[in-house]
């Protein structure tokens, strides 16, 4: 650690850095970031993107009694280094360790837990008013990156905040990039603003010159312009929502941002500072490839490779090579990513058919509203999305989508635990929101050939229909098992008797693995790879009361309002004769760690699994 | 009927209709409005103000090759009546009678459902991709409103619909209302142009003169303005999103509509025709209570006044009362709605305490997050909101709110069936996806007064909570039966045997009835109110088993998720010895009609109901 950031122990401890130390402290932060993210794995780029940034704000805020929302919260590194936290950076993001998110758990210096994009100007605005209502006097300040503007959520935020006449600042950390490069008329403004002459002619000039009798100097710069320049000046986009805006200002640059940020803690409204940052700055590697160093595992430093790489292809990747397949074979397929084109892997698809893959930014109810015009003109629409960011366009699904009764197929990525990202980021609650919804067909694929015939099937079927894999390397057992997918109909792997263990997509694994295990105990149990949470196999269960006194289901998904319990509604509805176990997560909120870990402390490894179904089987016996 | 609305029969007959004949239609058909939804009830108000606009479209439009995508869609009776269904008017809204929105199953002329708001302009672009994908040749119009174009969705949307070179025409339709006023940046920027000189003086004569070479003459509009009016030079926020803008145009007047139209088809990207409307034209009444006549029962044409008024207070009184009786007990409390004070019963409170009140526009994703914020920072916000809109929030009530247990209240109104809206105003789906998220409390109210003590219970219990309560009439029985309310404890209304009643809120009033009906069957139920469908009451459960042997759960809302299906997880998993009987919504969504036709048409009647019980009741004796 270098000598300056050895003398922050503490928020405010930035403070004691002279003004001429700045730049040193900085390149100390971007060496500490360099080196623990190449151990530990983690976000890289947008942390090293705005390490002055925040270094700014904490020399003019005064935390905790400031507040400060961190958009998604990945780029909150450098404010945990500066609020004490830098000495767990070992444990980032592993189980009992430092989340990778704010958490207002883990400091006081986290006013607001984020993960997911666009909410900061929504929670600051509610800070805002607030302080006004209790009478209480602190700065508020949400940061948001060009990425986040995006969101649907954001641009409601804004246009609420228009009406307060109280300060709230609003930085709008413009780095060019969500994950993926971003997309549309707001990005396209913005970059506008970022390389018009006004941005490079006047940003020292403004900022360096300007009294604070700001409203007037902005106002006066207008008048100077002539009228089609006008139509250049940075920032009328937010001024005619009502808002004040500052900037542009280089981000990179501490006392820059500083200038800027003491400017906008006098304006009595809500203010966009807009400061230009560069994503990865400082190191090589991450600046020139940019959406690899996002999110990274360890790397080497030297190099920027990674270090540790899966010797099984993920189930991105096979969704990736089915998409270029389908879309060969079909010329109606189309693709839609919310931002995230490599992360859940449709770069092959956009490079082979660019006029049919849509990157609508980090957007996902208009990606799921879209798809269903796209369907109801007779496309074949792919929505591509990570389970979590599913939830925010669960109404879209309901009422675009199901109630019309039209065919768009969710490829729902990074369903069940995730790991490292935590409690934000878990997919477990889409087997709960998507199974309620009538007329969704819900599917899981037991390994990589599945994964692939599933969305031949579900692009034949002609309704809507959601396929939910894991994040990680692709089961590639059981390769024997290829029947044809059939609507609404389960596959037995293998035949036992007395316990069945009916299992949803990656827990059919486990499933294989748990039936090992019972063996040992002597039990011959079938094991049952359901493919459909819904509609469920019901000829299957009915069929499966025959030889088996116990059934147990199998998910990764909390409890309430999956395949489970969907499964003993049915069971006892028709008095089927098997006593019913249910395996899923429990119902709560699932913190970061490794997922090997988590499935331990949750009790869904194959040995905890097999101890339960044991027990089960005792107090049948029992009775 | 008039002679000349008796001419239309089919899709583009109104194009026989002569242009001078055009003013004595748009009063025939608003005639025909007024007395028809005097009759049936149904959206007025809007409907009144797009008369013009709509006959505009069909003029220009070549039905139903061109696609018309109504947002929201109760705007949509012109578009009805001038497609060959005006004869239907008189079922408007009832049971197997014409739709009070789009369907597309009840016409070709319907290319997409609404009812939800902001989906417009997703679903038109999707279609503008898909037209251009299949070498198709058609025009799409969204037809979106001001108020509309506030939520997220829109926003989303316009960032998209600015990369497309391909005809799209985005309508706005500005009344300046969506049902309530309509609030923020982007309202204020539509005032603008409204009152500005610029349309004023521009509206007529730009459209008069202006020749085909369209954006030359924007230019040079733009040109001979000085550099601040510059600033109100209409149409540059959208401009700035990368959208052509034409407008504004006065929406009441047939021809002006017809000529911004034939230029807006001539655009290749997409195109802004923005149209000032005035909602309840031509009906004195409506005009002058514009959110009275948003959607209204049958009134007296006469007067303006309602014909039929319910004798008891609805829970949305009931909760007005409620608020205004925290807001003065404790200063903390704040109130949130989304564009609904008026439908949601907050107009006292905002009187009251307007500092306190917040309206964020149609804008459910911040209306919750925004409660976050208030809630982090020491408030207690009440986010009064309808179930079915509340969907477009899941997202934030997972990740804003319960992910960090913060206590915002959620009063979800028009929970159960909502008759005459239908499918997509149906609130059947919040027990599922409020249930499953962990850490969220789900309460329901037998009556009135339990309405207002679970508020208060919510209040101190410091955690998320969300009340549900039905649309209509609040039940005003079982007065004695007031015993504070516990966290996570149900009720006990009568004490009987062998069968048990285990009602959520609107169900407790038919579980009543259903047990005087099995008295006449020799059964002696007993009742049994939830208060909680999460947590349940797992102590009332084991209880109920020391004296029945058969427990029905009751709920208003779909199977899949609910209540009855948590309620046999654990008395399956617990052993419970008692048989169950879920009695909820069937997993399908739900058509217009009244409520009591609904109910029995899905078994849910106190009649249907006992049936089901006996049948049950019996086979458990022949077991």
């Amino acid at each position: 650690m270098g000598s300056l950031l050895a003398q922050i122990e503490k928020p405010n401890d930035i403070k004691k850095i002279p003004r001429n130390k700045w730049k040193d402290l900085a390149a100390e932060i971007r060496q500490f970031l360099v080196e623990n993210i190449s151990v530990t794995g983690g976000h890289l780029g947008s942390n090293l993107g705005a390490v002055e940034l925040t270094m700014a704000l904490h020399l003019c805020l005064d935390l905790p009694n400031d507040k400060i929302i961190w958009d998604v919260g990945h780029q909150s590194y450098t404010h945990k280094i500066l609020t004490g936290r830098k000495d767990e950076f070992g444990t980032l993001r592993q189980f009992g360790g430092l989340s990778g998110f704010p958490k207002r758990s883990e400091s006081d210096c986290d006013c607001f837990d984020t993960g997911h994009s666009s909410t900061s100007i929504s929670a600051g605005l509610g800070m805002v008013h607030a302080r006004q209502l209790k009478g209480e006097n602190y700065t508020v300040a949400a940061v948001i990156g060009d990425g986040s503007i995006t969101g649907g959520l954001a641009y409601e935020a804004l246009n609420n905040a228009s009406k307060i006449n109280s300060n709230f600042i609003i930085i709008l950390n413009d780095n060019e990039m969500s994950i993926s490069p971003n997309v549309g008329g707001i990005s396209s403004y913005l970059n506008e603003i970022r390389t018009s002459e006004s941005y490079l002619h006047l940003r020292d000039k403004v900022y360096n010159s300007i009294n604070d009798d700001l409203p007037k100097v902005v106002t006066g710069i207008r008048r100077a312009k002539n009228s089609l320049k006008q139509l250049m000046i940075p920032g009328m986009y937010f001024e005619q929502l009502g808002l004040t805006y500052l900037g542009p200002v280089d981000g990179n640059d501490t006392a820059a941002v500083v200038r800027a940020l003491r400017m906008a803690k006098k304006v009595n409204k809500a203010v966009v500072v807009h400061v230009i940052t560069k994503k990865g700055k400082g190191y090589l590697p991450a600046e020139r490839h940019p959406a690899r160093f996002h999110g990274t595992g360890p790397f080497d430093i030297e190099t920027g490779l990674p270090k540790h790489t899966g010797n099984k292809a993920g189930y991105t990747n096979i969704f990736s090579t089915v998409m270029l397949k389908l879309g060969n074979r079909n010329s109606d397929v189309v693709a839609i990513t919310a931002a995230m084109t490599d992360g859940v892997g449709l770069k092959r698809f956009q490079n082979a058919f660019p006029d049919r893959f849509f990157d609508v930014g980090i957007a996902e109810q208009h990606a799921v509203t879209f798809a269903a015009g796209l369907a109801a003109a007779g496309l074949k629409p792919v929505v591509a999305v990570y389970s979590t960011f599913l939830q925010r366009a669960y109404d879209q699904i309901v009422h675009d989508v199901c109630l019309q009764d039209l065919p768009v197929i969710f490829a729902v990525d990074r369903a069940g635990l995730v790991g490292a990202d935590g409690e934000t980021h878990q997919g477990i609650f889409d087997l709960s929101y998507l199974t309620s919804i009538p007329g969704m067909t819900v599917m899981a694929p037991k390994n990589k050939w599945e994964l692939s015939d599933m969305f031949k099937f579900a692009l034949d079927y002609g309704r809507p229909v959601a396929i939910r894999y894991p994040r990680g390397e692709a089961y590639d057992g059981q390769k024997e098992h290829r029947e044809p997918i059939a609507a609404g109909k389960a596959e037995i792997l293998t035949s036992g008797s007395g316990i069945a263990l009916f299992a949803v997509g990656s827990m059919v694994e486990t499933a294989l693995a748990v039936r090992e295990e019972l063996l040992a105990h002597g039990y011959d149990a079938s094991v049952i790879n359901a493919r459909f949470a819904a509609p469920f196999d019901r000829d299957m269960l009915r069929s499966l009361s025959e030889k088996h006194s116990l059934v147990v289901t199998m998910e990764e998904n909390v409890k309430s309002g999956g395949f489970g319990e969907h499964i003993r509604e049915f069971a006892d509805e028709e008095d089927l004769p098997f006593r019913l176990l249910n395996i899923s997560i429990p119902d709560r909120f699932v913190e970061h760690g490794s997922v090997s870990v988590l499935k331990d402390r949750l009790g869904l490894t194959p040995e905890k699994i097999t101890e339960r179904i044991l027990q089960s089987a005792d107090s049948a016996k029992d009775r």
